[in-house]
């Protein structure tokens, strides 16, 4: 099982390269991780240059002794490779599974547009702080390695599902990047916003055509708030917030889910899992 | 010359009121401001609940006796009214002008789509802090009265132009209340925005179909960007950034533009001015 770690987006240190590839070592020792040395190039905000993070994603994608991408870490940048790789993925890269989340979700939504490979939501690389069999790094190698279902979000029913942290769902919105997700569970997290902010992409959401015929949202944790733009300066909980707009969209409102940026971020594979 | 205050999004307090409705006396003798008192109403993060923000913006809108409706104020919720408003416009509604901007943009932005009336981005009543002849509050006033050019952007050019927030136009994407911008002049401003949300913001713009066709991207001032997260952190100048993305879309960049939060900002005309 042979698994590259690349990163789309920021760039990672090599302290925390060498945390993740020995906690694989210790947890799952028929993993082998392959983390290319782009993980730790720095271009202003990004892990270098796009078109060196272009490059990297399609070498290991295209690669058929790789049988796993594993996202290093979010931040901002995924997207902007989005129109190089795609249309460059081979055969090699539909064999493949993709795992990470947060900005991920615009390289896993595209993906999952073109039905390429197996795009999951799940924690990425550096979340291996420590030896937590069980946490969220485990839950990631334990699906890629061996379809674990303990680390699964413990909420999916058997219809078709997808996660996404709403401020890159609605970024992607009126794009050509947007995955078909009707009849799926669309599983919403976030992080760093305001609400009156997480109510406009709320808005957004609800009022996108691309988005018709989701068959239920469901609530991930809702972190990091900025101080004093909570419920009580917006006057409504989140839960309320997300219950009204799922009657604005005629969806069922399904309740809350185990992803987001905290250390009980699940595994959800786009599609059936 | 009857122009209506109203405030579709946050409230402001009666003193902002009573300058606004002062200044208008000293510098505009020839207009009369009605400040509703929705404008004071306060409902969580809103000027009064949805139902009462829609009836009032409805009320003056299809109301005959005035010529003009002038916005408030700002910050988060225009967006939320328009489902509501929209269609219930009369004939009264299509022979008004409309100025305001930021989240004023959404219904400057919807109203446009249906062309209905004559929106304009401009300052707004809170802007009128002292007797300043020249400033935002007179360039807002001098429009909606006499339509004074000097008020007007000055790098209009006679082609049509329509102006917004970017953080407003890009939460329209991808729903049916964005406007057909073909062949006009886009100018652009932000506030309170990083360096790496601008440029996610960007390539939802250049992603988007519905934005196809424009004659040029002009931009304006962009202001309170978070300590740390301006060009040194992202590794890019803003003007770097917008040639660069407007180079992806095939759109011209025309440079720079007199709109933004700032005392600079004026007036722009939806269309041709």
């Amino acid at each position: 099982m042979r698994i590259a770690v690349v990163a789309p987006a920021r760039s990672i240190r090599p302290e925390s390269a060498a945390r993740g590839a020995a906690f694989a070592a210790l947890e799952f020792p028929e993993a082998e991780l392959a983390f290319d040395p782009q993980c730790f190039a720095e271009a202003g905000h990004f892990a270098g240059p796009d078109a060196l993070r272009a490059e990297t994603f399609l070498r290991y994608a295209n690669d058929p002794a790789y049988d796993a991408i594993w996202f290093a870490r979010g931040g901002y940048g995924s997207n902007r490779i989005l129109a190089e790789v795609m249309p460059k993925l081979t055969d090699a890269a539909r064999a493949k599974t993709y795992m990470g989340f947060s900005d991920m979700g615009f390289l896993l939504g595209a993906l999952y547009a073109r039905r390429i490979g197996r795009p999951c939501h799940g924690p990425m690389s550096t979340e291996a702080t420590a030896r937590n069999r069980g946490g969220p790094a485990w839950r990631a190698l334990a699906w890629l390695t061996g379809k674990d279902r303990r680390a699964l979000e413990p909420g999916l029913d058997g219809r078709p599902a997808a996660a996404f942290n709403l401020a890159i769902i609605t970024a992607m919105l009126g794009t050509p990047w947007v995955p078909d997700l009707t009849d799926h569970v669309l599983l919403l997290e976030e992080v760093g916003e305001s609400y009156y902010r997480i109510d406009r992409m709320m808005f957004q959401l609800a009022n996108a055509p691309q988005l018709r015929g989701l068959a239920g949202i469901r609530l991930g944790s809702v972190t990091d708030v900025p101080e004093g733009d909570g419920p009580e300066a917006f006057g409504e909980t989140i839960e309320a917030m997300m219950t009204r707009w799922c009657r604005e969209m005629r969806v069922p409102y399904l309740g809350r889910a185990k992803i987001g940026h905290d250390a009980e971020n699940t595994v959800v594979p786009f599609g059936i899992a």
